[in-house]
């Protein structure tokens, strides 16, 4: 049985996974260092306030430290602003990850589908804000979104903002894969302006420690800071999660280096992709979305890869299937494997 | 800032901890080195089902798999019930671990408290009935208790079990330090009797991992189980989580090995207090409770030594210091000390 998420490489015998989204530059050396060093102090109990990480991302973010919330990967944080709001109606873009509706539906939460347009790509347009009316007490955003890997442009998102600030509306906005775009997108130097504002970040992606679970989330309204903290469990981050973490947050260069190393290796899946035909969704994160009428996702399978067969995507049918961008040899030998599914 | 909880020696400088309840024997080699392995798996998001996991526990408690519900330490547990079921009054008995207040309190819920006495060494008597009407829907007991080590008898155990079945109260039995006084003493095989009890269970205490961040909840009630599990957030076992947890499950003889050195040194400790004059409730667990009118916790502090200053334990006053059963050679570091601030 086919998981409703990426990366099950438990139920299935592969070789090479495309369905998760994580850096093809791997674990950083010392991130790997760190975590070795943390199973000596594994008899401890781990700092129960975070307090070295809060430091460590407070400084490299240029943020009060009072802004900081540490979760057990972003899926603990967006559970917990459920359980802390309890959002009787909440608007949901579509496609994008399934965390927001997960989450939702464990307070019996009401959920408005906003739907993308594959005319458009599947981009976010302004007419959100006819749906987003006092009535709403929640809004999910992702940027860039997942699976389609859009951005929503600056001005819109500030206008989205200032619409949900009027009217009450709490803005969870997703920035999970925002490194991989740049981190000059991001909407942390708008925070102090939008009280109604909670940024998700992880490090999940960007440092390749999905096994870790380390997410963070931040937000200058102390009252909803609090109101989300009572939510989470005390302990919740891992003495694994809090020496990767410091030592993720000081790393020189990495973000820059996997841009870089991101941007080239999308344009050649991107060519090799639509040179046989395909049409391609290419966004600004590490991963393209791809349409195809073969079964690719079972053909692939069988070659021992896997990627992410989208059709569980609310607002997506079948035939999109998400790619991620991986390391040059990688993406040469996914091509080659499509290639000779694509002459059959 | 003295910790509302033990084991903070991240502000403290410290050369001993007395204040955390964990095996004395340490880690456990086994699961050192799959820590060690599990930093090469940290790339790979952790499986979502748990699989392995939850095979390895199943079948050394010899229960189905579907009775099982692990989460990021009991303190997960606690609080991902509490959503699920959001108990409007809740009793609890005092003194306590105070995690089962910090959940109940995320909800809102009502609390009552059930006091046991100083002159019955705080146990738990038949009289707790009384409160156990149809208003309540909840009911948190420790067996052991934190701090006393108290056990409930199993007599009285069933009969509250029994009693609170004809209510309708759920009942969450933290049996997170039972095997330091007999697994046998566990209400695990009940299980399928009380659709109205949940155990819970971690693996931080017996197997010093609480760095790792693991515990697990056993209930018969599969209505229960789902609306706990959706209250969870996803991946929320790491690598590092599910690969030591696998090779607790499948020691040999540790538990016994802890059991026969935890007698000892319970004794060796009992009679050291006994004999400078301290009042000692000795409980079946892996600590001891202590009353003396001298300030033990700032002088022993001093001497780099750590234990639970227990005032802020609702149901005790000043005085109850929270002491753990450490090797013979810390052990008596720590009497040596006492004996020094005794004879001031």
């Amino acid at each position: 049985m086919q998981n409703i998420h990426g990366g099950d490489i438990y139920t299935n015998p592969i070789e090479y996974d495309f369905s998760v989204n994580i850096n093809p530059l791997g674990v950083p050396e010392g991130v790997r260092n760190a975590l070795h060093e943390a199973v000596n102090d594994c008899s401890n109990y781990p700092d129960i306030a975070s307090g070295k990480l809060k430091n460590a991302v407070s400084n490299i973010l240029s943020i009060p430290k009072e802004y900081l919330l540490f979760g057990n990967g972003a899926s603990e944080l967006f559970m917990a602003i459920v359980h802390a709001i309890k959002p009787e109606k909440t608007v949901i873009p579509i496609p994008s990850f399934y965390g927001y509706e997960y989450a939702t539906i464990a307070n019996n939460g009401d959920i408005i589908y906003y739907e993308t347009k594959i005319d458009n790509n599947f981009h976010i347009y302004e007419d959100i804000l006819t749906i987003l009316n006092d009535d709403v007490d929640m809004l999910f955003l992702a940027n860039p979104n997942n699976p389609t890997g859009n951005l929503i442009s600056r001005d819109l998102l500030l206008k989205i903002l200032r619409h949900c600030l009027d009217r009450n509306i709490l803005v969870v906005l997703d920035e999970c894969f925002i490194e991989f775009a740049g981190k000059e997108l991001s909407m942390i130097n708008k925070i102090d302006s939008f009280p109604n504002l909670i940024i998700i970040r992880a490090f999940t992606k960007i440092y390749s420690i999905p096994g870790v679970r380390l997410g963070y989330l931040i937000c200058s309204n102390s009252s909803i800071l609090n109101t989300i903290k009572i939510n989470l469990p005390e302990w919740n981050i891992s003495i694994f999660a809090q020496k990767a973490g410091c030592v993720c947050a000081r790393l020189d260069g990495f973000i820059e280096k996997t841009i870089d190393y991101i941007n080239i290796e999308r344009q050649f899946l991107i060519n090799g992709l639509e040179n046989m035909g395909y049409k391609v969704i290419s966004g600004n994160a590490n991963f393209l979305l791809i349409y195809s009428k073969q079964p690719l996702y079972e053909s692939l399978l069988e070659k021992k890869i896997l990627i992410r067969d989208c059709t569980n995507f609310k607002g997506l049918t079948k035939g999109y299937y998400r790619i991620s961008i991986k390391s040059r040899k990688e993406n040469e030998i996914l091509l080659n494997a499509i290639g000779e599914i694509n002459t059959k």
